[in-house]
């Protein structure tokens, strides 16, 4: 008997080109949303190395189930409680339904359940995952590229690393900032504030960047600490207005945020927008036309998001529906993420 | 070459048997929960026939994905609306996630995505399904059996046909209405009045049925159909009202049902409880401690109902799980259903 030589692996094709195992199957499977110059490294490292795909695991992988699978990186709980969430989701379900693909919605309790999300999604169920990454340092990302299915992410992930290959739709962020910052600036305002969502979101951290865009010189005790929530926005205007009480405006990160602003703007005997303007950011219905006086804020369209998401996934998948629906999908020009526009709607607040 | 003889497929033992294909399956891979008189007539097809089941359809049902889908014959919109389903859905993540099962929603637009349910269900992704039927003559049960994966409902299912071996978690709907209609009998009311739910679900015909074992000779003025909402309480109040201005008790077929009807009684000036009481069902929280007065009402425990879905349908997996967990399961005597009791919680309105 001739001695075994071991097969060359997935593993070892990756390491030699330098990419993820996830990007090698991608290319070794044909799957689209990876760029000329990676693609062509793996197909080097595959020729030198004389790879030969597992045929099992192939065809586990380009065998379609017409089902794709949404992971969320939070607990069930908090998923069914976030209308923004409930809103991609549509978006995702139409997309899908209207391809007859079945929308898995995969639920966890919490981080420690991603392994195991991780495995299923590994497991040939799925013919690709769509993301919801909101947090830094999140495991979830990673486990889903080790899985080696083609993947979507929902919001820019904030990993730079080896993800350049790495296709995401996202709101933009940062320049719906600007243009609500300039809006202030615009009514004449000059001690403008800043209320931020939790900076471990990708989505907060830009609209605090696009804050500082249009305000680069500003005094940082204008900047204050919230949460995306109401308690949050309440907690950091007291703060605000304790340190600059000659504060005329407040951007805040998001609508829940500019309420909890609104409220205790009130409270203080502050008029708005006479003494002070408001914009948030969202245009989260009803909470937005709700507010007193309603909230002039940044719409994002939340359900085109989710939409979207699940088509790219799909022409990945198959690139003759691509061809079969020849429809402009706005891409960011020098980033592999897709960034929708956002536009300013003026209401009573500024 | 010798004639080839047809083998004995699934589906000639299950006509001989006179079963679904799903209850041979269930036999023949040795899963739980199909009645001794069921199993041994499969047993006598499968040994009359020389039925060999399949290797291959038989690694695909018997290998274990550690994955349990859950599947709601609702569109996603109203499943994320439903407060309802996702108390439920809360007792079985819990449940899931403590045995290292994962967790698949299966989420559809509508009816006409169900047979796609059935063929994801029929793949080989999960071990076994929960299903949410809420409504007669829905195809969705018949598709899940088709599908032949182990499967346990929520809500008794309305068909009784070859039903026997169907697992499904409820409420004691009956006995919860009976105690409420006795309550109200009990503080001396004579003309007591029942605002129902919406009929094509068994929980709202159950209900009226208990109704009916506590009034068997009331006026059928006195009956007027809801749908579950605060709306169609008001609507069904102001009818009853109409009618029968004499009454002094109302039993609604919900919480929402009995909020709407509070409303009506307030704007024609009737005091609760002195002039008429009223008791609801669910002890859906906020609502039941919001209404004025707080709401008198059968409380039922949603949360444990998932959770317990969960356990029985991980027990029909694994036998030896059930030895290692010794915990007592409520049965109703008579029924292959799990019945949970509900109890009467006393507040203002009755």
């Amino acid at each position: 008997m001739s001695e075994t030589v071991p097969r060359p692996t997935l593993e070892a094709v990756a390491e030699r080109a330098g990419v993820s195992r996830a990007t090698v199957s991608r290319v070794v499977n044909g799957a689209h949303g990876v760029r000329d110059a990676l693609a062509d490294r793996v197909r080097r490292a595959v020729e030198e190395l004389g790879y030969v795909p597992n045929q099992a695991a192939r065809s586990l992988v380009t065998r379609r189930h017409d089902a794709v699978a949404v992971v969320a990186a939070e607990p069930e709980t908090r998923v069914f409680a976030d209308p923004y969430f409930a809103q991609q989701l549509r978006g995702i379900s139409k997309e899908l339904t209207a391809h007859d693909n079945q929308l898995v919605l995969l639920l966890t309790e919490g981080r420690e359940d991603h392994a195991r999300v991780g495995r299923y999604l590994a497991g040939g169920h799925v013919d690709g995952a769509l993301v919801f990454s909101l947090h830094l340092h999140d495991p979830l990302p990673g486990l889903v590229r080790g899985a080696g299915v083609p993947t979507v992410f929902g919001g820019r992930p904030d990993w730079e690393d080896d993800g350049g290959d790495v296709v995401y739709v996202d709101s933009d962020n940062r320049g719906g900032a600007r243009a609500a910052v300039r809006h202030l600036a615009g009514l004449g305002r000059t001690r403008i504030a800043h209320i931020t969502g939790p900076l471990d979101q990708t989505s907060a951290a830009d609209r605090l960047a696009g804050f500082r865009d249009v305000r680069a010189g500003a005094d940082p005790g204008l900047v204050a600490h919230g949460d995306f929530t109401p308690g949050g926005g309440e907690r950091a205007m007291r703060e605000l207005l304790d340190r600059c009480p000659d504060l005329d405006a407040v951007f805040a990160a998001n609508d829940l945020t500019a309420a909890g602003a609104l409220r205790v703007l009130r409270e203080r005997g502050r008029r708005v927008p006479d003494d002070v303007a408001v914009v948030g950011f969202d245009d989260m219905l009803p909470v937005a036309e709700q507010t007193d006086p309603p909230l002039t804020t940044v719409r994002q369209d939340i359900e085109e998001m989710g939409r979207l998401m699940a088509r790219l996934l799909l022409r990945g998948l198959d690139p003759r529906a691509a061809d079969a629906t020849p429809e402009t999908v706005p891409t960011a020009p020098g980033t592999p993420g897709v960034i929708l526009p956002t536009t300013l709607v003026r209401r009573a607040s500024a």
